[in-house]
């Protein structure tokens, strides 16, 4: 069953799942139906696969589709699927949009390359992918520049938005990123374009309740538990601010050490392992492994933020 | 007064201070001293100044000179007083560490520049650094990637502080770098090193409990409010490890606010300022400037921190 | 017919091939041949493809495969052939190399991803790529830095050799690179590692014969006139120095224009369409276009080298 | 003697110069009075110091002003001398210009900082230069990314003339720059924004012929050999394209091996230190230094230049 078409109004969690492997780091089909299911209890609204915490590039191009097929076949058109597509080139990217698509993804999530610098490239980049994706493919445009190298302003993304009917949705992953997410919500309200949905992937959602403040209208980032983000963002949409800070407050200790630039994978799929979504905490090489003192750093920030959200109810 | 010279014994809290100006752009000498005192008030055992965060390379050659000759004179002795000395070229190196040592400075730190990427361009580098300086002069190296780039192993750390007598201290701020922590640590208990000052400044301290669990000696970094870092420095220094991490929770939304790239330093200057302990937040170019809806975040989340910290005790 | 294996006594010219396309954009098989008998009547000792410039990351994994093919048949065992296989992650590396092995390639070149920086990353990446290839694929280790941003020492590549057995090539294109050759040279010398074949293409070859003077056994880049490389290499075997500087210098004003980055690709297929070798000049996006004033340069280039050549004899 | 004042009507060579030392590496007053000479002997229509290739992030402020003074005393007003003040801060970088400017200098020279990457950072940063440096300065702005990682448009840099009437002058510098250069020169015909002087140093002048055809004014770079870049303009002036070609491949393969990166500076240094203009190579560290058999690289392509112009005539 085809998942819901991306659109402009996306809004809530779209988590950016892993690729759980089986401890000889073989694809595992099984731990993947039980992820999708542990996401949907936990309350997401969409899932994002195929991305960089997703060790996307670490798969070959049947694995990819396999994988894809596997979490639509699972969610049932319960929530929007959106896979990511960049690539090196343009006829890779094209093949594999069109081929997750025919599988009935609900849209498709690019970053740009490392060596588009200019605002002119930038914005030259993004006219070739809406060429090459065809007006009927949605897209999300990932600004990400930790990642990527590339410096997008809220001006380039705004030429962006306005060049390509079919961009949908701006994964906004920039730091500092509250001005920026300010400015492209003031230039919707002025009228000069057209209201994109925005979800945040800010250091894992580091910054979550300051940018639903901001007129973000969710978050697309990973994290092992993803009902922080599904209450804040209800906590948020309830007009309950202070809630959303308290929940945020009370996982972020364990948050900011799974955002750990290399080692954080291996944490989070240690933590999805330990609760069960996933058999296994195997990840493709090269990701470096956990030592016994990491594990007894999560132990420790598990245990607190259990204690905690019981104090908070 | 000659500030006490610099060792390897040192530990606790070095505050990364910022450089006070007036409203209209010029050193603020008044501040500076009200600043020391702050700073000394809330149990630093050491201050660093002409760091990035210090705006060293937004002052002339002059004004760095009466900036740290005001900051020893209010601290009389009282701390240790670490200068950062990093430059384009060794020239201009030597003119400012002889400068400031000659003022009584303790010791002084030093980052790679960009330029050095290879193991062997790092260890050459800082060959040239200890003879720049000379063996009388005690210095810091920082490793600080995200700000410089350059990537240093544990194992090029060690062959560092083998290579450079003088070197005594490690300011560490790889993200991630735990295991690199542990490794240090190890490399120094195998005999393998003389053991080192750590001090941490990893995202501003933002690892500081799990650091000091690793090994390290304390801090060196910025916050608007040190008196987090040093309760924690005392909390884990009196083996009450619970407590530590308690302080630090209570923190951790603001620090993490405060460590923003870019609007960083608005933010510190601006609770600062609402301290008391400067008189303006003004920051010299090129700095962004806080919004409104950034002022109301920083409102915000410190009313929720004095409450936490009320509800801790 | 399989092309004989790749070893360590490799030497003269490796080219560097384009891919040619129609005006489509569509891979062109006929204009393959014709390419690959001109290389080999102008005496190319063996030929690479799906390199950076023979635009490999533009091509589906299909028509990566079936221009493999072409290539390895119409060359029919006559001369080595290498193929790129360089990718994001090792699952796609393996299923590449596996594939064109199976087709009859003599062995594999990868570069490093940009993601590996010190010396222990870099080392440790290529033992994965050896470990992903197995020991039977002869593999070129492909060292430049421009493209890469990966700085390797000549004790980092000797570090490789000596772990990886199955590396029996350097292509050497780091600049300034003439120190780091006699480097390598010295340290077989020595006996500290076996000689590989090492091939230059240190900015398309502008180095060739100072680079042949210090041990290198050829050259393996691109170029629209390889017989400059095969006479400047033939006549350096022959100890005729001077010979083989008077034929690089008379194709050195040319040789340049076309090394400028990002143009350079399609001054190349320009060249290679006038020459009669390829069908059509088309690049597959993103590549810039040659402007009249462009053309206008490389004829008056052409008939300046023309005339030189004819003055030389 | 004040130097004329620099404006956007300079043309023909203003030549980078070294910055001599001692063998003990101190300044070397007399011979910059030889190379002063030298220079203008040769024809040279500016000079420009304190570049990257004159070592200026080497040199204490002292130091800088006492080369500075020395090269406007020698000239004594005859050429226009433009002085490098890129700084990592305004305060710095008003202190050196106000100097410099006092001591007679004609202009002054800004790269901007690795740190600016958008199309509006560089506009705000060039904003900020021209009222750090005051209305009554003229400048040039160096667009020269290899250096810098900073990549400017033509756009953004027609947007920088307009914005600044004191900018009267374009060291062009990137690679591949002639599109660019063509775009600058035609937006000026256009009409859209006034015609500065363009001077061009692409990797040394390796394109000059290229770039005068497109509408240079001239070079601004170094060599050892700066009649080469003089014959090439004049010839180029007189009409005579095929002769400021042939002068320039005369001098085309010893041009290319002092534009090396990294071990460059050792080579242009050691070719003046030959030809008598300086009396000692040493370059300040960390400098790589020449090696037996880049002395006979070297030697070789000298001898081969002397033959070829005397064949020229």
């Amino acid at each position: 069953m085809n998942a819901p078409r991306l659109d402009a109004d996306a809004r809530g969690v779209y988590l950016i799942t892993v690729t759980p492997f089986t401890d000889g780091g073989a694809l595992d089909l099984a731990s993947t139906d039980r992820m999708v299911d542990f996401c949907l209890e936990q309350g997401v609204t969409g899932l994002t696969v195929l991305g960089i915490m997703g060790e996307a590039p670490k798969l070959t191009a049947e694995e990819a589709r396999t994988f894809v097929r596997q979490v639509l076949a699972r969610a049932g058109g319960r929530v929007p699927v959106v896979v990511g597509v960049s690539s090196p080139g343009f006829a890779q990217m094209r093949e594999l949009a069109d081929s997750v698509m025919a599988l009935g993804a609900s849209g498709v999530m690019v970053a740009p390359p490392a060596t588009v610098r200019t605002d002119d490239q930038i914005t030259a980049y993004f006219q070739m992918v809406s060429e090459t994706l065809g007006p009927e493919v949605p897209w999300a445009l990932q600004d990400h520049p930790v990642a990527t190298g590339v410096q997008m302003t809220a001006g380039v993304i705004v030429r962006i938005l306005r060049d390509n009917p079919s961009c949908v949705m701006l994964k906004h992953e920039d730091c500092p990123g509250l001005a920026k997410l300010s400015a492209i919500r003031a230039a919707s309200e002025r009228g000069e374009v057209r209201r994109v949905s925005v979800l945040c992937g800010n250091g894992g959602g580091l910054f979550l309740p300051e940018e639903l403040s901001r007129g973000a209208d969710g978050a697309m980032t990973g994290f092992a538990y993803p009902e922080m983000m599904v209450g804040v963002c209800r906590a948020h949409a309830a007009g309950d601010i202070e809630r959303a800070h308290d929940l945020f407050d009370a996982y972020l200790p364990l948050a900011r050490y799974e955002q750990q630039p290399g080692i954080g994978l291996a944490v989070r799929k240690h933590l999805l392992a330990q609760r069960g979504v996933i058999a296994s905490s195997f990840a493709r090489r090269p990701t470096p492994k956990l030592s016994a003192a990491d594990v007894a750093d999560i132990e420790r920030l598990v245990a607190r933020q259990t204690r905690r959200l019981v104090e908070l109810g």
